[in-house]
């Protein structure tokens, strides 16, 4: 846990700090009286500011690389009215000093009771096949983890910490709401086993280290066969697994962008893959709306006024809970 | 009601019968013999066959049109395998003789249960505005009947008596199921108004007396567009209607296709809007998917095959169900 | 009307003017020597410069808004090489004090005579209800004048004061030269009826006291939904309007952009609607080249050089007659 | 001139009637009593029936070919309630001998009337290079008389002999409609010679010698390519034509479908190519609608209803004046 | 191998033949003159008739089915113009009776000289690894017969038994030839390996028993899913096999369509999946010209005219060899 | 040929140079010492810099024109950190003082090879109509020179002098090599004819003299029609040319693009069109890739990596050897 944030630097003025940065930026500057120095860029989850290094940074130029997490002391001050940081150590932090949240952002929710309501729906499922393929990936020693912490997109829609989770966990809530409509042609399990695995790809098509981005393999496969993939391999270890069934999930996953131009192989074909792809593009659609409201907010928009131009809904957005509040 | 339905000629081979039929086609023809018959087509909603009659015809032709009702008596009888009609008597029928469900397809449901339920939503809003606006569509004397047996469609999802209620029931009790998970964003009793009101103007843009079709005004305006109308004399009627209120259901109305190809002249912008879309597409697929699996058994095939290619969803399906059944 | 414009600064350097100005912005800020003075934008039609206002501002800074009209007395000064004003006064101006056209761009054309030229084309029409009709939008204490200064649009075409008028008396002018030659299919009446009743939801679709915007209920409906609305309060007091002028009426509403991706609801079914929706199109696409060559000409360009790749053309334009003039 | 026309067949029943044929079919076939016999279809513009020709057919079947004109003598008669001719003899008929609008749908139109009308535009124009353009179109010997008989499309608009001559007349009117609101941007006289030149290609795109059909150059060049090496030899031989202008008419030829789909190479960049590109779209769809009106009343559609949908428009059309004469 | 083939019924009219059949259909039907006999279609590779079977058929009822194949005994009769079968016998052929290629179309290449030159190419890889993957793929029991018989579509190009393997030679010769103008860039096994991989899904996607369709798996997963699970069983046999050469292998397959709306999940981005995808849509589009170019010598077209409209190269073709030769 | 580029400043810093420059942009300044100043920028293939000319430099002015070669005289010296040129004099180039390679990117491969390779494949044509005609374009005094100094492009792939030149040179060789594959169909000589011809409009649609641009011509015509010309005028000089030749001839032409919206007016029908229109799309797209990977390299990425999205290719590239190498 730090103990400063780069947001805070105001109040420690002139102050000494010691914390953990994200080195961004890194070079080596001629001095004008001879000599050089460091100029770097450091951030938090906070914000970035400059720092510089005026003397005995040779350890420090040689050991701490642009990218990665590092200790620093140094004293803040203000420079051209903007706040800066005089570095007098800096070393390379080691990964068990480091709390990724501190700097990305995370979700809002409890992760451990995220996952707790996850394996409650689990624990449900009457299905003897279902319950151990699923189980088989939460209880895996790194998908598990590294599904508990994946955002769920590099920009759009549960672009944060645990963002992958949290967005599986409203899934399950919509699937339970939704699927006895169509109890007739939806087996529950199914639409649930579904709905915990469709993403599970991008915990190898995300890298979330240091900063949101796309792993190679992730280019140039997709999350949709990474996790086609997983699902083999988990399958492979369940003796007897039924062969339909696995279709059935496999197909889940292949359909579940809905639209070809998405580079969803499949249309949803099954009444499961149907109300799930539906399900999937409803939640996402609703936590942008979510979070363009919050832009409005911020940036002084009316009550009673539309976003701006949402460019991936393609069109503003209106509140209609505050635009009804703002009329009596 | 009817007493004889077509379908069942077998069983009244050789007997007179007397019913009331659809006069579907109607021509004079040359005996051989010399003179003129009268060759007919009947049908009601179990089937069509052919009628003769021989003589004494002029004020049936006289009085009767193709596309109207008939009362119609004569012999049962069977020709080149297949069984016709020589007929006695024919004169037109009067409106109030005739129950349309005996010769259009109609909804499985019944219609006052559909009704009871709906109105049963109605009677939950809170908001002291929308209750009084759609209770004056449902106690309309003309728009209430005509919506509790209009068809939703001329040939895709719902083409039957009774299913445009039919389609807003399942719609309401979707939007009763999902409107909780969007507590903060979605009013319900908004929701559920604009689920009501979305297709209200398929009224007059579908004519559904004898056979189903579209109106002329319906060609021309869309059902859109006289739903906007049709609101704007209801909300006229309620002094003190909130303007932002109206906007909103307005909006409802206009974007619920949820793509502007579809006719619709707004993207939906509002957290209502966004929500109702989604389920009325999911609903209307749904819907087509059953009748696709209907159709599936029906021509005899497996229960593992794929169905016939759906052009309306562009994709075959398949019954997830029966397959996973066939594999034990 | 203005006395100063902030385009003529140059040639009142040093001297004191009072005027009215649009505030665009406005913010309190330190004062090196301690204290504080207001740091303000100011705007006419003709450009915008920094105001600065030293002391005694609180009373201005209470009453002023930034977005509104003011009256302000200050010295017109040249600091780093630009133009400013020192402010001494600064009251906000009232409504009657301000002529629109002085802050916004403005039709070139006379809108007295633009006015004549319409209403001259309604008192032509021989159908007995297309006049009434029209006038009664023309004559609206509200409507009438809101559709004589209201902009066509936004940002593209004929986007200043008087622009709509321009614009559908324009297109008036076309649908005179172009109906005779369909004078078996097309009722020249209704043509202009449409005309000139087509973009009437744009003056409440649009706002443009003090800058072009679209008003929420503009964003949410859509001009050709106002349109379709207030067509219905101006008929519902016109006993006996025939029913099916009615539906020609709205179908020419509905179908003017002539596609459904523009938000357009239907497509143009009938010899006037088609006729019209190419007319729109074309005296549009007109107004574009003609500011597109009014734009390369400002820039420099040659005449023989296509003008920069117009975005809503989605093609560079070329002036034939300064280009084959060039040729000689 | 044929005396007798196939339409005609009821009133020759039992004669013998010489006259000429379109063979559209023959083939040799067994008789029942041993020996052959030839069955052929005749047919010309108003119809086509069955012809036998029992005996003495060796010659006939050797020298006339299906898919040409044949003159033929034979008895008209009726069989299974359907009208025939039995043929006594049958020979290739030649090319004088055959008037070629009384096999194929024609201008309704007087030719002449349409060609003097042409001719009076251009001479009408100003510009000393156009005119004699156009004429060393007009006079052309084969080009010349090529356009004043093909017509405007296989199977679309104007698909009759004369059919590109009316296109282009009416254009022509519509030209010098529309031109007068556009005096300073558009050259009339270009704008005229542009709707004179662009479809001129289809006098080799097209063949119309029997039926209507593409050539293989057609097919493969595309009428405006074809119309670009037209207008470059017309231009090789008037010495001193001026470069610019000869480009400005290239790009009405290639810019006139308006859109790249449909095979145009470029979009109309200048005013002339805008406004012609419109006119030539509005006319097309115009003509349309006449032909979607007349195959309604055909077919037995009341006034007040639409007409069936129309491919080539995407929607179906209602003539609207008639619609209105049935509300009174 | 079939001693009688269908076509050939006219050698054998009054015949007593013997041979195998697929049983096309089969229905029991009521004689006039009491009791029933059997209505069958037998078809073969070329073409289908009629067959009867008057007597003693309850065994052959009870044991045959439609769909399957059959070996039957009868005499060749002529009636009504048309061949048919009298039958004495019929029973169910058991599988190895039965040579596919004797029932359906097949590659006009020796299979045996197409796998051999595809071992070739295989012999040839210099890389350590792409050589025994592909090689587990050629050799493993199930899969490589599959992939020898198997066609490539169930309708558009190389739809016939062995068209698949034809395809691929046809492809690696094309590799042969074009990898070395990019040596720079393109690793000639890679590019080889995912020429005989990319569409090894197939043997699971389709089924060419009797006829060809596709499978329910394949419907749902499509043959790019089906061959990564393929791929991923291979290279789990083969330890050590490198990672970053698994996923390039792995984008081959699943970029290999080239487009989105082609159910392709992923864009080329390698040179070789560049290279590959356009090489397998040359190739298929030559082959769907050389079918085309039958088929218009078929129907008797001329040399010089274009070919029907393709609708799966939406366009007419022209064979240009033919063409030229007719010129001269 | 320059001695100093502007790349080498630093060498020369303080030096007095003489070369030749790309007089970018020109203006007269006010001195702050009263009097005024030449503000230049003058640029090279290698970069460009700042000039200033501050006594005497009314000739210069008169004379010299922004867009146009000089030739200056000037010290080289640092200012703020970047280097600059103060000019003593500076007067226009003649036009064969300047090598036009020293002022755009050029192609990296040498000219008189390209040309000599190109002219060997012509000289193996056997057709005896295709030879003369292409050496008639190549020979022609005017279109050759051109030829051999045009870019590809504006601005994407092979937009360098000489670029148009070795992206035919590169297309024959894959015409060499994958012609054979389609012997049956494909006439190499008309292959390889259309692949020196197709883009030969770009000498006219292009202007390369000082910077890369379009032509007012090219503009409004493009380079395939203005390929049609120069070809119709080549072939009107060699009497006896067969008509269908040069049909085929011009149908490649039209159709090399492969797609409506590239402006082609044509989709390639003939094998030879086909094929062509194949190659001429990948040699553009690896020409891209190849682009993209140096780009990638000299930002620094690492062979690991995918390249920044390329907006003409819709995707970003992986270099799948580097990305191999990586591995080991």
């Amino acid at each position: 846990m730090k103990d400063f944030y780069i947001a805070d630097a105001a109040t420690y003025e002139n102050a000494v700090v010691t914390s953990y940065f994200l080195l961004s930026q890194m070079s080596a500057r001629d001095k004008k009286s001879g000599g050089q120095y460091l100029a770097l860029t450091l951030s938090d989850r906070t914000g970035s500011f400059d720092a510089r290094m005026w003397d005995e940074f040779a350890e420090s130029l040689a050991t701490c690389t642009a990218g990665c997490y590092v200790k620093a002391m140094g004293r803040i001050e203000r420079y051209n009215g903007k706040f800066q940081i005089t570095l007098q150590k800096m070393r390379p932090a080691t990964e068990d000093e480091i709390d990724v949240t501190d700097f990305q952002p995370a979700t809002q929710y409890d992760v451990d009771a995220l996952w707790t309501e996850l394996n409650g729906y689990v624990a449900g499922f009457r299905n003897p096949w279902l319950q151990p393929l699923v189980r088989s990936f939460l209880d895996d020693p790194i998908l598990g983890p590294a599904f508990r912490s994946a955002p769920a997109a590099k920009v759009l829609h549960h672009a944060w910490i645990g963002g992958l989770l949290e967005h599986v966990v409203f899934l399950l809530r919509l699937c339970a709401r939704v699927a006895p409509q169509y109890a007739d042609e939806v087996d529950p399990d199914l639409l649930m086993a579904g709905a915990i695995l469709h993403d599970f790809g991008k915990v190898r098509e995300l890298a979330w280290k240091s900063s949101f981005s796309y792993t190679t393999e992730g280019q140039l496969l997709g999350h949709i066969t990474i996790a086609i993939r997983m699902l083999q391999e988990k399958i492979a270890a369940i003796p007897g697994f039924p062969d339909r069934l696995r279709i059935l999930v496999e197909h889940m996953i292949l359909s579940h962008h809905g639209k070809f131009e998405f580079g969803s192989p499949k249309l949803p074909m099954t009444p499961e893959a149907l109300v799930f792809s539906a399900i999937d593009d409803l939640e996402a659609k609703m936590q942008n709306m979510r979070a363009e409201f919050a832009k409005a907010v911020e940036s002084g928009k009316q009550p009673d006024e539309v976003t701006d131009f949402s460019r991936s809904m393609e069109r503003p957005l209106l509140n209609s809970k505050a635009y009804l509040a703002g009329e009596s």
